[in-house]
């Protein structure tokens, strides 16, 4: 046992110092401090620093106006600092929900170093917190079956390339039993493991599953850029920095492409494959994506899920009605006219759908609530 | 036409915005910058900052003194300011490899802001960047087939818990075919997801078998602590901050409950389930796992791999002769004496095994390396 206890210490000991390497010369400062009230306090020893604030989804939004429009911009708030150097500051109570933050330290955003957690937007690294409860205990890992989740590769004869695209298997999928599907779409400037990584659509999965409120399924999640096999750093252009070379995103081809996924689908995987089973959804540039595909081929899908969704404006209300047609969108998005008027284009057909409002804007924190509340509607 | 440039611009806008937030009021600085040549400049701008540097893997190590012993610390180096306020430096020729840095603000450790790659190496989160060529072109999403990644779950009756494990299944797998299995062991600290983040396993077994070097195989990548159910992040804990509670990471358990995972993996996948196919490595702890499982399992596996590994220094030679004894090291490793007593025990037990000796220390661009050198000579 000593000998054991020996290598331990030996072993943890360039643990340790890379710990403490990683605070290098900062004052350990525990950042988040998510509170039991649901406030937050963020913490950065930065003697030096002459400004600190945090940036984040959970402020409230400010109006940024541009020649193209006016657009939700995250909101911030200034940090205080005490006389040792370290800045403070805590938030109002929070709802629940998985939150976005950055810090600003004399201009530049850096990530909080005390917080391992981060996630990809685009080109935007973020750090990451959870304020439990209600509904955010859906984006939780919860003490229930998890399903898998794969990232793999297609091939696309439309597009004459592999492709990657990631899936979720749900926990009873054996490769014998078969499963409906929902496709589920991202927005421009995301990739295929947009729905994973910001969506937490494994979580949301998992415990919709467990609780009994949706179906088992498997859930598809594309890369919606043609211009891409991949996403950022995933292929052939490796660490290249990401940029939006998205000419030919909504120009139709990714719709084009459609089948090519739906093969490989059906074939690769144990899908109950019919319209009765198959459902597709996105968000923004991705329920643009779901709508055209839907209307296009209204013999594939019962159910459609529009999410904020990219709608032009003189779009056809579709040929035939779908047994779902599911609208949701926040009363702050930049997208909201267009649907109004879509819905009052469905309205004039009397083309069925379901509607949810909520407030909030074009982010991902109703993009996860969309989700929540279209998953359980299906293959019921 | 027009019409779908109109919302092209419309979906546009908050994307450039939000590009635009993210350098918020920085100037933008290309960084990194790899040349041609394979000097490679970093470069922010912080008209603010008194002192601006960068560390990472490919700065010549310093070593620093502990109470338990001298070990490897990142080096680093000064970057110099202009007259606006943008800090540069330029690094000599490098190595072509997959590489880590941070920035240093002002004794505040950053993540470069004009780098959207990170890695999370245990608490700390570093970019990333790539000088190709040479083995490094091993490290590089390549066009060739690529095969599937999984994170899934297995139960473990031993502990008495479901447990995440990543699977990396070769590019013909179709569920019919059998493969060869490899499990490749991360190390104190890590996770499950290390191998294929820090350690670019996809990458590396796509190109080596896209070349002919290395059979198709499976590769299992299981957690290594037994006092985690999965890795940050990904477990019931969920967001707490990554700690080091290993009391029992080598005390057996992960040795005890193998035979759970093994008869997991060749139940729940098309495995070729004997030691002809079948092999097993791992790094530093993992190396200590693996010599641990093979010596006491010789009837399971033909190939044994220990990098880097951790070694008791009592340890016996291995009863029964491996048809491959691989063992890697580098010369400024903390573990290389132990290692050389080792390979006296072995030599002195008539006991044959490879061994590849190179230099650096205890760090991932060693066991890339030798995922590069050991994964060839696997089931031949």
């Amino acid at each position: 046992m000593r000998k054991i206890c020996s290598l331990l210490v030996l072993l943890l000991a360039p643990i340790t110092l890379l710990a403490q390497q990683a605070v290098w010369k900062e004052k350990a400062a525990l950042s988040p401090e998510v509170h039991a009230d649901r406030t937050v306090t963020f913490r950065l020893f930065a003697p030096k620093a002459e400004s600190v604030q945090v940036r984040g989804d959970f402020l409230p939004i400010k109006k940024v106006v541009t020649p193209v429009g006016t657009f939700d911009g995250p909101g911030y708030a200034d940090l205080e600092r005490d006389a040792e150097g370290l800045w403070e500051w805590t938030s109002d109570v929070l709802r629940p929900d998985y939150y976005q933050y950055s810090l600003i330290v004399d201009g530049i955003k850096i990530i909080d170093p005390s917080n391992a957690y981060t996630v990809r937007d685009v080109a935007n690294v973020a750090n990451v917190f959870l304020v439990e409860g209600e509904r955010a205990d859906l984006y939780k890992v919860c003490d229930v079956p998890h399903g898998t989740v794969q990232r793999t590769w297609y091939n696309s004869a439309t597009l004459a390339c592999d492709r990657r695209v990631a899936i979720y298997l749900p926990p009873s999928y054996d490769g014998q039993k078969r499963f409906p599907v929902l496709y589920l779409l991202h927005g421009m400037g995301g990739d295929e493991d947009a729905w994973l990584t910001l969506g937490r659509t494994a979580q949301i999965l998992d415990n919709l599953i467990a609780s009994g409120a949706a179906e088992e399924m498997i859930v598809v999640m594309p890369n919606g850029n043609v211009d891409m096999q991949a996403g950022p750093a995933e292929s052939v252009w490796n660490l290249r920095q990401p940029t939006m070379e998205l000419e030919h995103t909504m120009e139709g081809t990714f719709e084009k492409h459609f089948p090519d996924l739906l093969s490989f689908v059906d074939s690769h995987y144990c899908t109950l494959a019919d319209k009765e089973h198959r459902a597709i959804a996105g968000l923004s540039m991705g329920g643009y994506h779901s709508r055209n595909i839907a209307a296009e081929h209204p013999e594939l899908f019962d159910y459609v899920g529009l999410f904020s969704t990219a709608i032009i404006k003189d779009a056809d209300c579709p040929s035939q009605q779908h047994k779902l047609y599911w609208i949701g969108i926040g009363e702050d998005d930049f997208l909201y006219e267009p649907n109004v008027a879509y819905r009052a284009l469905l309205d004039a057909n009397n083309y069925r759908y379901i509607y949810y409002e909520n407030d909030g804007g074009h982010i991902w924190i109703n993009w996860r609530i969309y989700l929540t509340e279209f998953a359980p509607l299906l293959f019921k």
